[in-house]
């Protein structure tokens, strides 16, 4: 019996990235339910799938509007006919500013701002286009990425963005850490606070992440929820709770082409295909489904190295697998098309049509 | 006054990859000069570059045939009209020994093998091709990747190659470890003796390594080297002494998008473009070229995470920076074109014709 892996080898070759559209669509009614149940609006973070495709049945399911992490993934949506967009990411330089406008001219849009010279390249972008941009204002609640790091200053931006012709202030862009529910509802309400003081109002307060969706409707105040990853979810999701083994629906196919001792064994799949990310601290690569005591220990560019001390009769040369990665958002964008699959059958494949489109 | 890197940020939008084609071709003089003083034929490894332009310029200083990790490589090296490809890779599966008759029949072939299931494939697509495949026995001395782990072995393979019909031993295929010469020598050794008393003969000793460059010509009864990095450098090539600052060829052109503190910033290259490589552990995840002391310690995916404990007042928002990643190979297979630069100006763009073709 030819399993579906080997199908999809056999037909696509391998390493394949394959996507089960069945469970697939599980999630995406799981995440709209839920925000739905939150009262949340559910704004969608594309930059998982990178698929106007994908990002079309998340609007079907009731999503409101999508995120985007770049321009080009932006360009791409609007491209493809979909609207309400929010670019998550400081838009910074003269080519991005000048593409931004030429959007803006098309459709209406949102971005995210956390700093003064940001917030100035977009009040020229917008004046270029000649229509208002909507500005939130990102806001650091304790991972320490990008966003402001105390709410005077979030408060200081909203100002500076209601102030700027052809801005208009639009309300907060939050990632709050997984254990952060509580310092992000202290920034929250101080800068709620400061915004009353200056007769401004935030209209959208947008938090974000897969892993907080434990969270959803915890943070008083918030109006709609950017989960990615869990449209397929991964090993990460995996090992924060977010999701089970069940939940994942998004597989690298991948073949054993070497297997020098009983111990050892090598995957086609490496770097180039598996990403080196190690999903913040898992144990190797990717768990193999068929075999998860097989353990992909390390990566080359096109080997995943295979330590099988716990299973030296499994997976000889030949053997067809379904690898769950460490984390999905990468290693879809490793690939220009997905294959998709409903039932254990393949159906087609879709485009990622926003890969490498980092800028 | 406009930097370069300014300059095809503002070209071709932030991030993009560059390469100095001055340093390349340099880098591409030295590695053949190297390979001639040694006597042993250079045949580059494409995976770094994966474009039939780069290649073309490897043969034309003299390069011998060239060398592929994936049959998708050597199909694009082909349709562009080169030839005399190796692929260093177990080729596994129905789709891939289709392909590789494929092929085949329109060129002559070397491919390497490392199990007697795999020379059985290798067999079967050369028949149906009614063409002789060349195949080389990759060995293992010492990195424990793919290889057979014994002379006997590699022996016993290479009389199987030799008794297919429509196979031709053609010799040995060898990655030695950085600090193998002796092992691999003795290994070498054994396996020739084996070779003789069966009357066959290794017309190929294949290495490889851009850091086993400094033992060109250590290994006796080596035919021909295959080095791939050396064309670009990068920050592992450094760590290793194979080159300098001076000789990495490909930058990574990023912007600042961030300055969340005086001690933080965002790059807008993260794991989408510099890849999460560690090259083996270095400190970070690239070198700016501009601001050394400035560490990338950390990415998301389109954030490279800026500590800027050492240099507070470097590198406020909107600065363009060069960065030196940890592994161009897998940079490389991100984008799917290099900017081309000489003299400091911007030439044109080379398409990675290759990027992303796994298997």
């Amino acid at each position: 019996m030819t399993t579906l892996a080997e199908e999809v080898a056999r037909t696509f070759g391998s390493p394949a990235v394959m996507i089960d559209l069945d469970q697939v669509e599980r999630n995406i009614a799981r995440l709209q339910a839920a925000c739905d149940a939150a009262g949340l609006a559910n704004r969608p973070h594309i930059k998982t799938h990178k698929s106007p495709v994908l990002a079309r049945l998340q609007q079907e399911a009731g999503a409101r509007g999508l995120t985007c992490q770049t321009l080009g993934e932006a360009e791409v949506m609007a491209e493809a006919g979909l609207s309400d967009i929010l670019i998550s990411y400081n838009l910074v330089g003269p080519e991005k500013l000048e593409r931004l406008a030429r959007l803006l001219r098309r459709m209406p849009l949102t971005v995210s701002a956390d700093h003064p010279a940001v917030v100035e390249g977009l009040g020229e972008a917008a004046a270029a286009a000649e229509r208002p941009l909507d500005v939130v204002v990102e806001c650091d609640t304790g991972r320490a990425r990008a966003g402001v790091a105390t709410p005077a200053e979030a408060v200081a931006l909203a100002r500076m963005i209601a102030g700027t012709p052809a801005l208009r202030f639009a309300g907060l862009l939050l990632y709050p850490p997984e254990d952060g529910v509580q310092a992000t509802q202290g920034f929250l309400d101080a800068v709620q606070a400061g915004l009353a003081g200056e007769g401004l109002q935030a209209r959208i307060v947008s938090t974000g992440g897969t892993p907080n969706l434990k969270h959803l409707g915890a943070i008083r105040g918030a109006t709609e929820h950017r989960a990615g990853t869990f449209i397929f979810n991964d090993r990460m999701m995996m090992a924060c709770g977010a999701a089970t083994l069940a939940d994942c629906a998004l597989d690298v196919v991948a073949t054993v082409v070497s297997r020098a001792t009983p111990e050892r064994g090598v995957l086609d799949a490496g770097s180039k295909t598996l990403t080196a990310d190690p999903g913040g601290g898992l144990d190797g690569y990717g768990l193999i489904r068929e075999v998860p005591q097989a353990r992909i220990h390390k990566l080359a560019e096109e080997h995943g190295f295979l330590d099988l001390a716990a299973c030296p009769d499994a997976l000889p040369v030949g053997a067809v697998v379904r690898v769950v990665p460490n984390h999905v958002c990468v290693v879809v964008n490793m690939v220009d098309r997905l294959v998709t699959t409903r039932g254990g059958r393949i159906i087609g494949e879709i485009p990622v049509a926003a890969r490498g489109l980092t800028g």
